[in-house]
């Protein structure tokens, strides 16, 4: 996330996820060299027992730009969890070998069906921004975790907007030199 | 500032200075035993040479509810610098006895005098939201300083809205146990 709260910059497409503009906010997850971001990255992809994301995100990680062999769970090293994608209908033809469910009778059934396949492991609600809100604001959400990157980027796709109010607790605060890793557990 | 970007809770006025539930973003300056908040607390005081803020933070903390002994530059242990207060017209009667200039041609040139009035030290541009937004657009700031606090408010004065793009360089992350202490240099 930006200091301004977006979690893209504006105008994200097929050809750019993030975004205009939006690159420096993974600086600490695809070029730092802190072994602090590694970790960060190590440890939630290995908690990872299913993962959640709204369509459009999908659409981008499944695009001609979206993971490869060297990047995100497309990463042959990566672990590989179900995915559960919350749309309106399934796509007709699907890129990535991976294990993709299309739920299209809403978010908290994405999470639930995520939390079953899960077993013992932690359900990732990676994104986008709205689909996060929208758990968030569901309390389906035990922890929070915001990279924040040091950029104001004055435009793109906000994780907050519209949402309601939540008082959390700062749990670990861990730094690099890309980016701040933070955690809140909700109430 | 909140995770969702706002230095206020909705809808601030005089008996609400903070917004209607804005409370929470204060906590680690004004109702926390963490050493770590008192020093930070300490040392922004200490380093304000002048300080700029806008009216309406003015007439908050010149109100009846704003500063007084215990809180805020009105307290008795306080440094007290001057004040430079961005303003189309002077207030007619100012409460707080303490050094206030108002300025009425510009943000600009409220920051210049401040500068001018501070010597060695540090201007501290206060807020609100807008003014410290105009500084940062205006390239008249070295340094950001974000307290976040552990809440998302869904709704109030936002810090960064409608700002120009800027990468920053992340400087040091102080965490307690109600905030995390940011600062960033600007480029």
């Amino acid at each position: 996330m930006s200091l301004d709260g977006f979690v893209t910059g504006p105008d994200p497409d097929m050809d750019h996820g993030l975004g205009h503009g939006g690159e420096p906010l993974h600086t600490w997850a695809i070029d730092s060299d802190d072994e602090i971001d590694a970790a960060v990255l190590r440890d939630a992809t290995n908690a990872s027992g299913a993962v959640v994301m709204g369509r459009r995100l999908f659409d981008i990680v499944d695009g001609p730009k979206g993971w490869n062999d060297e990047m995100g769970y497309g990463a042959a090293h990566a672990a590989q969890p179900p995915f559960f994608v919350v749309t309106h209908s399934a796509p007709e033809h699907v890129r990535l070998d991976l294990d993709f469910t299309f739920v299209t009778d809403g978010v908290e059934s994405a999470v639930k069906r995520a939390r079953d396949a899960a077993g013992t492991k932690d359900v990732y609600i990676m994104g986008g921004g709205d689909t996060v809100r929208q758990c968030v604001d569901a309390g389906v959400v035990d922890e929070l975790h915001i990279h924040l990157s040091p950029i104001v980027l004055g435009g793109g796709t906000p994780l907050f907007a519209g949402a309601a109010r939540h008082e959390m607790v700062q749990q670990s605060v861990l730094v690099s030199r890309t980016a701040t890793h933070l955690t809140y557990a909700l109430q």
